[in-house]
């Protein structure tokens, strides 16, 4: 089964949105097998739709379209695709029966525009939307499948989760393609390379694909076979190499997050923990409680951005503040120590930088960050580089706290 | 200028990065007036990329291509490009010297697949890559003009700043596309359609384009001419009918964003804001912070994830934890006052409620939030009702806090 992924809407072109759509459906048409040919985005005119549908690759028997399905004037994409396959639109009962339905349940008056969203295509299939008004529809044409969803993230993967996946699954007979993905952090990825050289070497000698697929402050190296599953005991072996070469590093594979590790070393560990954060402002934070279940160890933090607060709530010294600055070892310890205090955790973390843009001095450059960590036996603080970038400067800070907080956890 | 923009990564393909790239390089483009007629991504393969760079559009004059740079045996971009445009591979001596400044910078040992960075094709203009050790390259080939750029969002960006766009804007007579854009918050696209139907009339029949551009929470109104800056004055009056029509929903216009909105409003009116946050645990600070000069206002925040911690460090009421539970109007106030006192600020946010996927009961169902502010002068508290998908309530709290704030701000 070969996919292209077709986003119709300027705002994609002209970057007011990105195109997470197409991101996650190459993530789940993956795991079900499926090759990702190409996704194109594309205007949402008539002659760059159409243009698009008669540009599709020999070799494509998927396409999966997503936007321009809204009640708005500038939604074409019903319309067009409806000649294109030479129907008409006609009411659908059971789609007009969700809208009122969707209306009534939330209290407000159903337009003209939302009825019309139940006008569909008569030769297609409708994919039930539960998430929103406007209806999937599956065309089989032209000896390919054609899906059409609209652009809205959680409506079109409500409907490829309920209804399109499960039908492409029946329709086609799918190749497995087999990824496995370890995921590393603190380590760039040319010195990376370097390092897991003859590693590397033996992956390909056998036949196997190898990718690094770097993001600020994280690099994953994905495994591929394209014999399936067969391999899978093979690249097993592999990753329990790397897990020997490059031990810091190596947090976890596939959908592990730094939180979701660290979340079950705690609740292993049975400890508690919480933050006391200065330039990463609630970032870490954040981070820890994305994931199910972090209230059964995580406690609150103090979010100390200004030089009072960290005296005031997190029993930061004067002195320390004077003679070190903010951005200090000394600071880092004080606001982990008075932190744990604080908060009544068994764990906290602390985060004091120069995430810049502005705020560097010669001594003390924008990059520059101390991440504190008080455990129950020891108070420990480790000074980090960072670069010129702020968002990227605060997304390493989190990652480098959570990853250093594991190792801690993993060997102590 | 028509401009194709060509992402090489299978991890674009199967969803392991998200191409934010693109949305990058389409909002440049745009600004200087660029066309930007489709974007594509393909595999890193030598066929996927012959393949797409035939497929360009007749009437594309320049087709910018990021990935494939890096110095892994998985960046095949430069070779394929030296083979498809006939020429070979030289040491560049300028990027090399760069290179080896850059690792003596870092005090890091250059390895031999850093040095081969520095091979790049005879035929083609470098671009100087001041963030990384991948060259740009610039080919005037076929009667277009072909970028070669690293995959790497901040060096991608880094090179077209300093030396892509200069020279493109040299090189094309630049066709003028003039947007502006209205930011809405807290009205659903097809409400917002209904209430400004005879507006949008208006906006059509003056040949102006219209785009609703929604985002979690957010919707933005787009207005086009093709006949460039001439139209500003009509668009602008548009504008201004607008904000009578929806006065609470309309914060801003272009890169405006809730927190600079709230920022200016905060600096112009000497005020100290801080939150106490419980669901949406530090994501409210962290959007009041993620602007320069927030420091000007932001003093800090208190994270009272668990009920322990809102009577600890927020002051909340044993007794109103008990009788009313922490998702409630007596809570959010409590928080927001025991916040504005604790932190010692002018004013104080809060957030508690019941974000999903876990934790809803038929009373208090999961999308239920309370969002308290304490001002100087009152308090009031306010509930919503968001959906079912725990990321998206998080945005819309933090969303609807910062937009309710701002309309206090600006009527009070």
């Amino acid at each position: 089964m070969n996919v292209e992924i077709l986003s119709i809407g300027d705002e994609l072109l002209i970057g007011q949105t990105i195109n997470t759509n197409a991101s996650w459906l190459g993530q789940q048409l993956s795991a079900i097998g499926a090759r990702i040919i190409k996704t194109v985005s594309i205007a949402d005119t008539v002659d760059a739709i159409v243009n698009a549908l008669d540009a599709t690759e020999k070799d494509t028997n998927c396409v999966i379209i997503t936007g321009g399905l809204g009640p708005t004037k500038d939604d074409i994409t019903k319309h067009t695709l409806c000649s294109y396959f030479n129907t008409t639109l006609e009411i659908h009962q059971p789609t007009l029966d969700k809208i009122e339905d969707y209306f009534s349940k939330r209290n407000r008056p159903m337009l003209e525009t939302n009825r019309q969203q139940a006008a569909l295509p008569l030769n297609c299939t409708i994919l039930n939307n539960s998430y929103g008004t406007a209806a999937g529809m599956w065309f089989d044409e032209k000896g390919k499948v054609f899906i059409s969803l609209p652009g809205v993230p959680y409506e079109m993967k409500g409907i490829m989760t309920e209804e399109g996946f499960p039908r492409l699954k029946e329709k086609f007979s799918l190749k497995s393609i087999y990824h496995r993905t370890a995921l590393t952090q603190g380590i760039g990825e040319s010195f990376l390379a370097e390092i897991i050289k003859d590693w590397e070497n033996s992956i390909r000698e056998k036949g196997l694909g190898l990718a690094y697929l770097p993001s600020p402050g994280l690099v994953k190296l994905r495994i591929t076979s394209y014999k399936g599953a067969e391999d899978a005991d093979v690249i097993d072996e592999y990753f329990e190499q790397l897990a020997k070469l490059i031990p810091e590093a190596l947090f976890g594979y596939e959908n592990d997050t730094l939180p979701s590790v660290i979340g079950n070393l705690l609740k292993e560990k049975n400890l508690s923990i919480g933050t006391v954060e200065s330039c990463t402002t609630g970032l870490l934070a954040s981070q820890i409680t994305s994931i199910s279940g972090a209230s059964d160890y995580f406690q609150g933090s103090l979010l100390t951005y200004s030089n009072e607060l960290k005296m005031k709530i997190a029993q930061v010294s004067s002195e320390n503040l004077e003679n070190f600055g903010a951005v200090s070892e000394q600071v880092a310890i004080e606001m982990a120590e008075g932190g744990r205090k604080n908060l009544g955790v068994d764990i906290c973390i602390s985060t004091t930088g120069i995430a810049g843009p502005t705020g560097g001095t010669e001594e003390k450059p924008v990059g520059l960050v101390w991440i504190g960590i008080a455990l129950p036996n020891k108070t420990i603080a480790r000074k980090f580089i960072f670069g010129d970038n702020r968002e990227r400067n605060l997304q390493m800070t989190v990652w480098s706290a959570l990853n250093w907080l594991r190792y801690e956890l993993k060997t102590n």
